[in-house]
């Protein structure tokens, strides 16, 4: 093996979808947002153990990846689509029964026209101004929009990550209110959304980034694992530099491994200075600039040479190497690359 | 489409590699490096556009890429591996026919055993401290290595970005004196060595950023382009803000565009704040945090809605907007994701 190994615990990924679907009551239905190829891990193996799980419904950003889903996950279940209905989506949305998410007026004519009678969503934009129909926009045609019978009316939250942001309430509010007596299932909240409690989850939730191990579920169970293996080590005398532009100096004799891996699997260059990789539980600082493909690595001070090293696994998580990048672990997770080796555990 | 859609120019590419390859004598081979799925642009087209221009010898990263590139080139080309003779990739290098670059005894001690009279090359550290056999090391070996017939002997360069660094000078007289007398093709200079000058080319050059379009090679021709198709768009009043967090506010009423692209597509968050897409030459900022998928950019001065806008190509390279996200072009190049369609022109 010569490129880095991203192992997925899909069991992990299951009991998480589990905690946050046990965090609402059973009047709402839990979905999953599988999109940006499910947070990086892998769409196709994701949905199938989602599927097999018993979810029925999965949220993507556009019909491309609905119609992976619809290919791992069979024909009973719900995609929604939260671009809506693009120009050029319409074969797609058909054929393989994707439920647009339609975001304006332009949008819910070209569906209609398109595809009369074919089922949609509406998404309303509540504050983040995003995505969704603005509210008087919403006001002009909410009565013939819900004459065509949406499935589902959804908007999204710009602060849930932060549970005092008085973006959150204001943004229930008004949800609640442009929604007012409507008969059709509402969705409000992502995985932040879910922990700010019950009057946020509504009909439907979609938890994301929770699944997946990520903040802002604090209790979620790591879902990925990534080694890198070690492809030589070399003794580096005080005073001799390691890796591009000469950045780091030894102050003593170091022993560095060189592990193959590097930026272009997705670890963000900028979080060189900052991160250590594990053997075990021992953390071995990186050294020197983090190059393409190739990552220097102290291990001075274990008494073995590692066949590879740990970066991300119990020892660490996705969101404290998203620090060290001045990043948030969500960029972390969708920017696993597509050279490494994936194995999937469970599901 | 609903997607982002990246076009890249094969004709720009092969004439970027034609370049580089005047620049250096008729003595020197000039090979192309491919590795990083041709630094995220598509390994196998850009292979077999290199292939039909004449280019015969690639380098790659690891053996996995090596494969992909046989399928690509044809049975004809040579194929070197950077990370060398790694455990359980024997197989592959023997049925192949990948040429190891091999990096230590270790690793020597591994081909020799497995694949008596295969192909290799020889990789010599010269001052990088990451991959290769370090000096003493190496002249411990160099008789015997030099009789099992090495086709190349390589060393790779830590500061060539930066011609005026003393490392430049000293890596090159190191290489020379470590392969003085040897009658093996030898290699120092990627993109940055090429620029160094006629000394550093030796018998072959490996040109990588390069054709690719990114600095080193300033007078690259730009290879990328990168369109995100806008979904819709709104008036945010004064006072309201945009995206995540509400990091930004409207001091006067303003047209958002919501288009369909985000960091899991490579599009680095922390490069928001200071980078505009375009519509024509016409630049228009990114407003509010880059989200997964979905970025919010300011149209209010444009004329029209436009159907898409533009990250990458004439107006803005790779170098510009990685820049902007505080990294190198290189990362901008290999970021580039899955999701989003690739057109290629030309080759």
């Amino acid at each position: 093996m010569s490129t880095a190994r991203l192992t997925v615990d899909l069991d992990a990924l299951v009991s998480n979808w589990r905690s946050l679907d046990a965090a609402s009551d059973n009047r709402t239905e839990t979905g999953a947002v599988v999109k940006a190829n499910a947070y990086g891990v892998g769409i196709q193996p994701v949905a199938r153990a989602l599927a097999k799980a018993g979810v029925k419904r999965y949220f993507v950003a556009v019909a491309e990846e609905g119609a992976a889903v619809r290919e791992a996950a069979g024909p009973n279940v719900e995609i929604n689509v939260f671009s809506g209905h693009m120009r050029g989506d319409t074969d797609m949305i058909g054929d393989l029964n994707l439920i647009p998410m339609i975001n304006s007026i332009d949008q819910m004519l070209r569906h209609v026209e398109a595809l009369p009678g074919h089922d949609f969503g509406l998404q309303l934009d509540t504050g983040m101004n995003r995505l969704g129909m603005e509210p008087d926009e919403w006001m002009a045609v909410r009565d013939s929009a819900l004459d065509l019978n949406p499935t589902l009316i959804m908007s999204h939250l710009g602060c849930a990550d932060e549970p005092e942001h008085p973006m959150n309430p204001y943004q229930l509010n008004l949800f609640n209110e442009l929604t007012r007596g409507v008969n059709v299932a509402r969705s409000l909240a992502a995985t932040g959304g879910i922990l700010l409690g019950k009057e946020y989850h509504l009909d439907v939730t979609r938890p994301g980034v929770g699944l997946y191990g990520g903040l802002p579920f604090a209790d979620a169970t790591p879902v990925v694992r990534l080694d890198l293996p070690v492809i030589q080590t070399r003794e580096v005398p005080a005073g001799e530099t390691v890796g591009y532009g000469c950045t780091w100096e030894a102050s003593e004799p170091t022993v560095i491994a060189t592990v193959a891996a590097g930026y272009a699997d997705g670890i963000h260059r900028l979080m060189g200075p900052r991160t250590s990789l594990y053997a075990g539980d021992i953390p071995c600082p990186i050294r020197g600039r983090i190059s393409m493909d190739l990552i220097g690595v102290d291990i001075t001070h274990l008494d073995e040479i590692p066949q590879g090293l740990t970066l991300l696994g119990p020892q660490q998580t996705v969101d404290v190497i998203a620090g060290n990048a001045k990043t948030i672990g969500y960029e972390v997770l969708t920017s696993l690359g597509g050279r490494m080796a994936r194995r999937y555990k469970g599901g």
